[in-house]
């Protein structure tokens, strides 16, 4: 393979995507803020096609790339000219902050060098989330950010977009013809989106996650106890949003778990979401009953001054709904799920994530950090799809959705998990009813269970469902789910098949944009432009490696044909001799289905014939330009 | 890996998969027919689960195998003992029957050495089709193959099969509570249901396509004029039924076509699918104008001869269609589509195969094959689906359907190709309607043109919604789709893809056995029988390759965690507690969710708080066995 992409000294790789540029576009209102997005360039007089570019400065060759120092703050003066935060001295790090063990220096690992001492944090009693800002009436540099990026660069042409919408099923979603920042505002203020964007994650590009907006992909990376580090966690973290990932979690149990965390915030630009039990289980040995709730209080803290941009609580874990899971197939299998109910096991008593629910408010609304209400009781089987645990949590999640959106703070809602088909779109419905259409996350779901090794599959196809339904943030899952942690490879097929379950789910609701790249690649297939088709689709570099696993030489790159048929004989060719006699021959058109009659048809046949012999008629001409 | 399947000289794989072996189960009618499946043994006390087993002998370490002589001629006696069939001189080979130049014997390939020089045909006047017999109330031994195996292997629980049933969403589907050799009878005379299997075929397992049976799944194989060779054709048909192909079509357009077909058929348990208009082609020389009549219906024969068991035959690109395809993104993607649409045009008559058909229906009964109508006019992109084209030809195929069954000839109905997930259910709808229930028979749809090295998975979002929808048999589409043939791997990748869509689609109509492999499987996850959940998984090699990349150990398969959490914490173990404690503590358990009031539930806690930390209260105690 060509073009092989440069990696830095520590690993992490760079250089735009083949076939590609990145572009910066100003946004229409003239405030300044431009966005990046990718350009697919195609031969000929074809015009590029811009697509969603969430790989920030890594695929751009301008930029210098210095993961010792990280990204440049490019939010920082935005949320500074807001006037309503303040710096401080951060809280000090501990040892226990790196696990119960302490940090570990021996693979090489050490604390990232360029540490924000003095964190951000809002002024007393101002509130600093973008929900806040939207219900105030004022459209944030953010919510620009994000009207631009969403709309994929693209001209507003209202009859097509309505063309596009009329078609599509979309169940209720509201998707916009075009997307302007007001209309983000809107959805922001009702809740049906989420920017989110830490003030002390000021590296990261605006994203939204609602409904009504692009279906968004999550990647989850993280050491554990048992394997992998820190340097290639901040790797993977790199690949995978130059392969799509929208947003990415950080599940390190392990070792290091402080520091792992420092060095992916600083170096992405995507938001990074956590599940601060994680941490605050390891700062007490691993004993899920000695966890406080100024232990996890601290956490919070802790993670919202390094800048993590959304929490996963498992708030919902009540003490009446543990018992609900002793008949289940697989009982509980969210970490985050099952250490609260052993916590509420062990002492009887209701959960300190529940009871101190407007507490944690308090904090998520200083920093802006969005709550990713955790599905602590999701199914992890097919039998235990839709029980009474699952949906008892999900109406708490709606009780604790209300109770964040008093605070003005910004709230997405995790589901499942292991669901058959015929059970996803309950699951969908009771979500946007019981939680008042606050964006709906979801892992996968699996659509069964019978195929380890192949659950990136299993559970692409009921993402794409549920994506389609209504969710807007799927979570992808990987090759080795249930089996093992994902290596590179792995987060790359996992990002990719959630980049094209989302991009069906995206079609499916009309999405006036989504089709552009389709028929863009359609296109290029017809016109055997090979270099386009790879370079359309969302992994270049495997379409090209498969091609040229048959068809290696160069010259099959241009060739007016593929492996599949050979050059003797080719469908495509055909059809463009279809079509360039229809061209020819108008009256050869025959109308629609309904009006044809064989006899009818044939009339006038014998001359057609003649015709099309006279102009050669032969089965190997040349393909069409 | 252990456990490497041995290969015979020419490179087939045998042996059982892993965890499993082959059983012959009696019918309940005490006929005498017995029904092959695999039946994976699990741990301790567990049941084994018996699962539905398209590998033929080549799993069973019982059969001798050899490709030179081919399989044994299970149904032989079936054909022979209704009487109704005569054996007679075949027609001779000529050379171009192997492609245009002859047969290529460089690569050491020679002519099967088994030919059946004297193969059967119906008697004078006769018909031995199953749709012939079920319709004057016969149930064949291939009926009653087809009821024991669908079946797999359970008793019949009414009220548990009830349940399913009710819980499913089958769109009108009637799956039944239990399957007997009386509902597939039944099923066969309405046509709702086929069971392709040629009388010069009796290699074969019966097995049926219908859309209240099991969801099956083809694989292509076939080299073309560019690559591959016939060994490895055969290779492949056996690597394809080993993980679940239950039919193969060889879809040769190169040289030694027809040879290639002999040595697949002479070596398959299941039925193989052609589309004879490939080899028709190569008879005149690749130019689609010269085709006749004469030289279609002589390579009929040939391939009825042969043993062929279903036909793909596209009579429903009728001449007034094809400018129809004029404006398409990617015009006339299909290859026999194409042939036909150039003939019309060239001739500007009538499609021959259109004309044709009630002659063609009488070779179809003479040896009991089946139609698979060719959807020539699918569509090749999004930007196509749905459209004009495709459903005027798809009420052809309706047409056409009825004079066949005017005839007592059976019939599936091919289906598309590129379709976004919100206009795959009309294409199921208009099926049906035009159709009269035949069995649809789809390739993918793929949802979305973006993913080129990932067309197994766009596809596959698209199989597992058709087939939950009714589709009767999904069709393979592997990672090299649009891009070159695929290898033995992409073979295996390709039909597990689609196994895990079929078995999502079967779960979802409600089907009563489908979920009974599932909850094994999630069972053994839950208790950390780590082979079992190999064993179980639609490809135990791949599942604990996987694993042992994380974990290598011998001592992990036995581990009572995995590499995600680690040892020191696990929620599967929580969630054994959970279930222990409310098993102890029946008070514990606290009712349903809309029961439950914080008040109420913490009565009495502080008591059963003393009493878990009795018990032990710790979190690293064993796992349940």
């Amino acid at each position: 393979m060509a073009d092989i992409p440069a990696r830095t000294e520590i690993g992490v790789t760079t250089g735009p995507i083949r076939g590609s540029k990145k572009v910066h576009v100003a946004c229409q209102s003239g405030s300044g803020v431009r966005v990046a997005m990718r350009e697919i360039h195609l031969e000929g007089d074809e015009p590029p096609v811009r697509v969603y570019d969430t790989s920030g400065p890594y695929t751009d060759p301008d930029a210098h790339i210095d993961i010792m120092a990280g990204l440049p703050a490019m939010r920082r003066d935005w949320i500074v000219d807001r006037g309503d935060v303040e710096s401080y001295d951060a809280r000090e790090t501990k040892p226990e902050d790196n696990g119960q063990l302490g940090p570990d220096r021996s693979g090489g690992v050490d604390t990232f060098p360029n540490v924000v001492k003095r964190p951000l944090r809002a002024k007393d009693g101002a509130n600093v989330t973008q929900v806040h800002y939207a219900r105030k009436g004022i459209i944030t540099p953010e919510m620009e950010y994000v009207a631009e990026r969403e709309n994929l660069g693209r001209e507003f042409a209202a009859e097509q977009a309505r063309t596009k919408l009329a078609e599509g099923q979309s169940f209720g979603a509201a998707l916009p013809e075009y997307v302007t920042p007001e209309f983000v505002r809107d959805e922001v203020a009702r809740g049906r989106a989420i920017i989110p964007n830490n003030i002390n994650h000021p590296e990261s590009e605006p994203m939204a996650i609602g409904r009504n907006f692009l279906v968004k992909v999550n990647a989850n990376i993280g050491n554990s106890a048992v394997a992998s580090d820190v340097a290639s966690e901040v790797d993977k973290m790199v690949w995978a949003i130059r392969w799509g990932a929208d947003t990415v979690m950080d599940l390190s149990t392990g070792r290091n778990i402080h520091d792992t965390r420092e060095w992916i915030l600083r170096n992405s630009p995507v938001p990074i979401g956590t599940v601060p039990i994680y941490q605050a289980l390891e700062k007490v040995g691993g004993v899920a009953e000695d966890l406080t709730w100024e232990i996890f209080a601290d956490t919070l803290i802790e993670q919202a001054e390094q800048g993590v941009d959304y929490f996963t609580i498992h708030a919902g874990v009540r003490l009446p709904y543990v018992p609900m899971a002793a008949d289940r197939m697989t009982g509980i299998v969210s970490r985050g799920g099952s250490i609260m109910a052993k916590w509420c096991l062990a002492h009887h008593k209701e959960s300190f994530l529940y009871e101190r629910f407007p507490e944690i408010c308090e904090i998520m609304k200083a920093y802006d950090i969005a709550f990713s209400l955790g599905d602590g009781l999701r199914p992890g089987s097919i039998y235990d799809a839709n029980d009474e645990a699952q949906f008892a949590e999900l109406y708490t999640l709606g009780e604790l959705t209300k109770l964040a959106w008093d605070q003005d703070v910004q709230v997405m809602i995790e589901g499942p998990g292991h669901v058959p088909m015929h059970k996803i779109k309950e699951n969908m419905e009771k979500q946007l009813e019981a939680c008042g259409e606050a964006p709906f996350y979801t892992l996968g779901p699996l659509t069964t269970d019978i195929a380890p090794g192949y659950d990136h599959i299993t559970s692409g196809i009921g993402a794409a469902q549920i994506g389609w339904y209504g969710t807007a943030m799927l979570c992808y899952v990987t090759p080795k789910e249930h089996l093992g942690l994902p290596d590179r490879d792995d987060v790359k097929v996992g990002v990719v098949t959630y980049k094209l379950a989302a991009h069906a789910a995206d079609l499916a609701k009309g999405h006036p944009a989504a089709q552009v790249r389709d028929d863009a690649l359609s296109k290029a297939r017809f016109e055997f432009r090979w270099r386009d088709q790879f370079n359309l689709s969302l992994d270049p570099d495997t379409a090209e490696d498969f091609h040229d696993q048959t068809l290696p030489a160069e010259g099959a790159k241009t060739a007016h044909f593929c492996s599949m048929c050979g050059p003797k004989f080719c469908s495509m060719k055909i059809s463009q001799e279809v079509r360039e006699f229809a061209a020819n021959n108008p009256n050869g058109v025959l109308g629609n289905a309904e009006d044809v009659k064989p006899d009818a048809a044939e009339a006038g046949m014998e001359e057609m014939s003649e015709k099309f012999k006279e102009e050669g008629g032969k089965l190997y001409v040349p393909a069409a330009e």
